[in-house]
């Protein structure tokens, strides 16, 4: 089984890194909320400024690598890895790519360690990607090719209303995965 | 149809790179001959002292983004997608990934321009990502997956060895991919 991984709002969390910068830089000003923001890919209905200064937020040099991880990320992928599993991290970088790419690696290797590095895919598209899962945060994954992987959603506030796909977390992955807590 | 394109010793002109600041550096002392070099991929057989030195020159900052590119190879991709076809660029970074994965993304977007930032893959398994043709350098492409492209050798002095698969160049792509020079 080959399982592809999603990075931001999957293993780094994304979230907590906007929110944190977010009221460093704004105070109290209302962030846009979670439910509309899924990772950098903002629902429309906001102001203008208020998006364009979030982006900034996300394209700042040191946003990705000081981004924490998800509670049981790292250990989950580590446990897949260990047991067989094929796991391949796949994940789009921001347009504006010039700090996200480079951290995107270093993040790997600092919470995985340099080897995982060899395992990062970046793209825009996740449907060129062969995989028998994609864990993803996303409602949808759109590309150009219907996918050769399950669209598997990893549970976040703002997927809630997504049905008909598997969901897991970090807590329980290995039952929706395996079938089974055995491992 | 789907065409990858690989990028150093197709697109960007390793090689060129890599005399330039070898000799730069270290003078009248011998490089590694172009034959057992395949961009970065260095055969056996030469001192390691000598194959540490070349990969620090291909891994210093500003290395990948001054590579000149292959002549002819920024028409051809450009040309390609103005007949219809799909192009991604698909490169695997250097181990040493630091200075490299950014300026990969800030080669395309100069010689290409930003919106082709959208169409580079990083993967370090170019047998997982999916398309019709992928033109390559190496001699052989492998990875974890039975590809679902044909490699398509891009002409090198390196890989003159290679037979019983397709070849092409910059001068003739049109005629080997599309069996036409009419575009």
């Amino acid at each position: 089984m080959r399982v592809l991984v999603d990075m931001d709002g999957v293993l780094a969390d994304m979230d907590a890194g906007l929110e944190r910068d977010w009221q460093a830089l704004y105070g109290d000003e209302p962030l846009i909320p979670t439910e509309d923001r899924m990772g950098a890919h903002f629902a429309g209905g906001h102001p203008a400024d208020r998006v364009r200064r979030l982006r900034s937020v996300a394209a700042a040099p040191g946003f990705f690598l000081s981004l924490p991880p998800i509670a049981g990320s790292v250990e989950s992928v580590t446990a897949m890895r260990e047991m067989g599993i094929d796991v391949f991290i796949c994940s789009t970088p921001l347009s504006e790519y010039e700090h996200c790419v480079t951290e995107k690696y270093q993040w790997v290797e600092g919470h995985l360690g340099r080897e995982w590095t060899r395992r990062l895919i970046l793209t825009s598209d996740k449907t060129l990607v062969r995989g028998d899962v994609l864990i993803d945060d996303k409602p949808e994954v759109k590309g150009l090719d219907v996918p050769s992987w399950e669209h598997v959603v990893f549970d976040q506030p703002y997927n809630r209303h997504v049905t008909g796909k598997r969901r897991l977390d970090w807590m329980n992955w290995r039952f929706v995965l395996l079938g089974s807590d055995e491992n």
